[in-house]
């Protein structure tokens, strides 16, 4: 479904860059999830900006949640987060409302609306759409960290600076719960921001490498074919703006390997099966093993850039040129983050859901 | 849903490895869809094992179309393909049935089933089940060439070794149709048929990397956020075996381009927008911009191999050892690539069924 | 799913009685549907609460569209209403919070959430969740008038009192549009008014059966099995609270006939088909055949009654009686009318969405 | 979806009258429901042509499972049922291609389809298709028996004649499991007979009313808005040919009754809340409350009749007469109530399913 994704648990996302609000209605809920709001406002503070790595807009989400929490719990009917949107400036998009941005959803977005999308800020197609489901994001994960499920996503490069892999899976996750720029190797926050600086410098902007880990999850979840947990994290995780791959455990790595060396290992340990290795990032044949899952996700660099770009005014129909004016974030990489720990929040709270029944993700009173 | 695919056009999977059949039911056809069973079984034999660097299982595929066709065209309600099993044996399987084969789904399978599972040959978990797929594949595939959207995958890699990449679009997808090893440097397929030989002398596997193109797909098609082409493509494509990743365009490459390179300018070209390089693979937004659409797919070594692994008896819970017997694929590279064709062709024709509604695939009378 | 209903043209419900906001997102509309705020008070305006014979409770509706539209008209992404509660006396509800009222959805909704649900108001499960609903119906119901489709609703019978049938369907359907108390024959308002104050009087409710009628549906849409118009017109209609039967055509008349009276005979009419009769309500095999859609709901009357009723307290695990306070409608047949009208435009909608591709309902530019 | 129905649990209906096989695939099953293929051979023998009061046309229906099935119990994958189509004389269709059967889908279907519909018995809008539907419901009947849901439905008037209504409900719908010809009353059954036989010797056919009735259903199952259990009821049922109304509990039997009457009292009945009447047919606000479910579905006569009716030539466009010849049921009402129970047992599997798991209806290792 077009803005609507997901089961026995659904998100659906509304609002555009410069209306009125932006928000996401969030079903299937089991009854008496505890919402913190500390929480939703945590995970929507590691989306905002972040001084002068991006942009100046300012974003301090005062979000409101209308339905669906009763005395602090969730009732199991719909929760409505609604985020009003401020500091709105929409003259620079109206000037150059039929130019084309390079990399942006300007000229697709006028071949499907025929010109009536809203192009304030990218309208719907606008990064600030990942507000409500980030903050859908923070309730998910906090249910499902009761679970023992906990989700964790770090920098794995930025601009060709690697941070440094998982190790201790538990601690790193822990860790990174408190950053805001999410590297596990603090000495590289540096270097990346100072690429990002440069870039900056250059009205230019750079991409990077984010990599996600789960822990806790059960085996037996997921679908052989078309809702393996493959698909279905993929399917959320290409709907982030920006994203334009993945791979799983050794991902794009496996195309050298061979099987021998490819396959893991099972054991024993006390009493429960495991693997020795974890190349297949936790999944085999669609369906969780039981070890931590493991992907990784590359986001292009920021389309808007300073630097004149060759284009097309789409309604006369000619050749333009472009060069981006206002508030633009050089990088979005290390903002990207708390999106994709939400959307993987997400599909595993319905996977979860699926399998074990809509009262699974609940408390009991 | 689990194993049906589509919201418009849907596809519908049954049948394990040793079972009496496989099959596929797809809905949601336009009426007056050309049925070509020439095309079904050529497509069929693309996926077929190929000599000695494929399994020595004979699959003849004689497929059956069961409904859904009358007088050589479709008639709008649903189209069912049967393909009855043939020389399947099932004894290895069923002496080793605890016994997790590393890298494939045996131990999930179990979490998930419970020991229900069919444990022969994989049962509804095996590569077999992509057959009626491909059947069906082959269907879409013509109908989406009429309306002038041609789809083709090379193997852009395989062990370590290169084919060239995509040079003139439609001639190089026109001269993969007729391939049974997909490359377009025929000079490769003697080098990567002799890796795969090496693989299997060592009783051992190999993966590599798909590439794959579309053509003709006007722009407009797709949606932003759930429903982006991205995130319909990668849902479908992980559903095959075997994969592990997948990107778009530049894909990974990106995380090391800025925004100036990144971004493909856009151009008037004979009053027709269209962008000067095509780093986006075709989709900005979510939503495909007229350019040809690119992705690139990893497929894991196969899982099966004949050297000696550790794994666990899941029945008994103690640690084991396990050497296939048997016929098996050393690699799966070269026979996946029209599975790639056929679940590309499903998603597409989808999109636009729902773009343009559900007469817009078929012919008039 | 459980909010959210449709497939090409979703709507997702959220908001509880005394929360803050309730709402909808309406998503898949075509770009370019003119918005008219008349049109959504109008449709809003028919569903309050009319004088003496409906609850006290004032409801304004000052609804908001805070997504979706611009600059008067719908953008093609999802477009969000608001409606904001207002005049909410939660006092009564809270006091009686564990005594079922018979009738209601109180027991049930403990059963299903375990005592997290809100229980003010009916929480989730008010009919006030129907605004919304309206402000949609509205929108769609516009754009289905301007392809020639337009739906009309009348009160057939109400405590026993029955209106005319539909006779010229379009000047009926126009006459209805400007009723706020919906019968064809006008005479029949003041026995329908006196039916239900005599209920009020006695602290009673009554209830009504709606006749509904849509002209100018094109013929072929609608799918023979689970897809049927039917199936999609009761699955929508049942979501409204208090419905508990519907049926298309002659409908229970049906039991009593035969074949040679029941059949609609065809024949030519201006070169085209149509058929003499209309007993199968415009619908064969699932599918429209251009003639009227013609169905009758029967809504019961209102479960809230000031009369002592026997019941239990579901914490207390005992016995107990409840008599209703506060302000409550003595029957709702009245204002449901335009809810089965709006519902109606949102199964129409989707289904000539799909049928005929996603810009079916806008305008051009 | 157009041919699949079902959340956690579907079913995909393919087939047409006259092909070579119609089937179903059901996917969702938990694993290990035992398949009893005597119980699927009992469902299909009651609704099955029963001697002169049905068509002559021979259904023997021998069915196989071809997959999802393993050592006769569910795996959890899909399991696929075919029925070839034996004894179809299709030259009388041929025929009168063109003719539109007064109260069928020919035109409807032509209008759809464009002529690429299979005319021959008309294909695949054939109430034949509800053979594999039936084999399903015989399979999630069993399970759910296992869990102690029992549905049961019976003729409650057929040509004007009525049987008993539900006494006691568990040896009534015992009693219905064994009785080809479903009336509770055996007198009625005569008395049926002797009103089919009459329409059948006037070349005419005639319809009637069943009442089904389930019980066991735990309470807390079901959703408000969308998915209320009377929702999902109906657009099931609906999708069975020839349902033109359905009611629950009191039905359109509300409109005249007034609220203190028509709500259910609650009561405690050893620990254990219930109602002292049952008018809303064990459903409020969508969701069960533990009470019997009840629901009648009124089945129009079968459409083709001996008697010459007014018709189309809708390719020649011209008016024309059309009287049948060959094999028809002069009644469907015995025939269908199976098919209603098989339904039924459908969307409550699924229900159930969603609510607690993937294993409910499984059984343990």
């Amino acid at each position: 479904m077009k803005n609507t994704f997901g089961t026995s648990i659904t998100l659906t996302l509304f609002g555009e860059s410069h209306g009125a609000m932006i928000g996401a209605v969030l079903d299937g809920l089991a009854p008496g999830i505890s919402i913190s709001e500390e929480e939703i406002a945590h995970f929507l503070s590691l989306r905002r900006p972040q001084g002068a790595i991006s942009t100046a807009r300012s974003e301090k989400d005062p979000f409101q949640l209308v339905s669906g929490v009763y005395r602090g719990k969730t009732t199991g009917t719909p929760l409505c987060i609604l985020i009003p949107n401020e500091d709105a400036r929409s003259e620079s998009y109206l000037e150059k409302a039929a130019l084309a941005r390079p990399g942006h959803a300007d000229f697709t977005a006028h071949e499907k609306y025929h010109g009536f999308e809203d192009p304030r800020g990218g309208g719907h197609f606008s990064g600030r759409i990942t507000a409500p489901l980030v903050a859908a994001g923070a309730i998910l994960s906090s249910a499902l960290q009761k679970k023992g499920v906990r989700i964790g996503t770090h920098i794995a490069s930025l601009a060709g600076v690697n941070d440094r892999g998982f190790e201790n899976l538990e601690s790193d996750i822990a860790a990174l719960r408190q950053k805001e720029f999410a590297v596990l190797d603090a000495e590289k926050e540096k270097e990346m921001t100072a690429a990002i600086l440069a870039a900056k410098a250059d009205g230019d902007s750079v991409g990077g490498v984010l990599e996600s880990c789960v822990v806790g999850m059960p085996a037996g979840v997921g679908e052989v074919w078309f809702d393996s947990v493959e698909s279905l994290l993929s399917h959320a995780v290409f709907s982030i703006p920006a994203v334009k791959g993945i791979e799983f455990g050794k991902g794009f790595g496996f195309a050298v390997m061979r099987g021998s060396s490819a396959n893991d290992p099972f054991c024993m340990e006390n009493g429960r099966v495991r693997t020795l290795t974890n190349h297949n990032g936790g999944i085999n044949g669609g369906i969780t093993n039981g070890m931590p899952i493991l992907f990784r996700t590359v986001i292009k660099p920021t389309p808007t850039i300073f630097r004149e770009q060759q284009t097309v005014d789409y309604e006369k129909k000619e050749n333009a040129t472009l060069a981006a004016k206002g508030r633009h974030d050089p990088c979005i990489v290390h903002r990207a983050r708390v999106v994709v720990d939400s959307i993987t929040a997400l599909v595993l709270a319905d996977l979860l859901t699926q399998r074990f029944g809509t009262d699974f993700l609940g408390e009991t009173k």
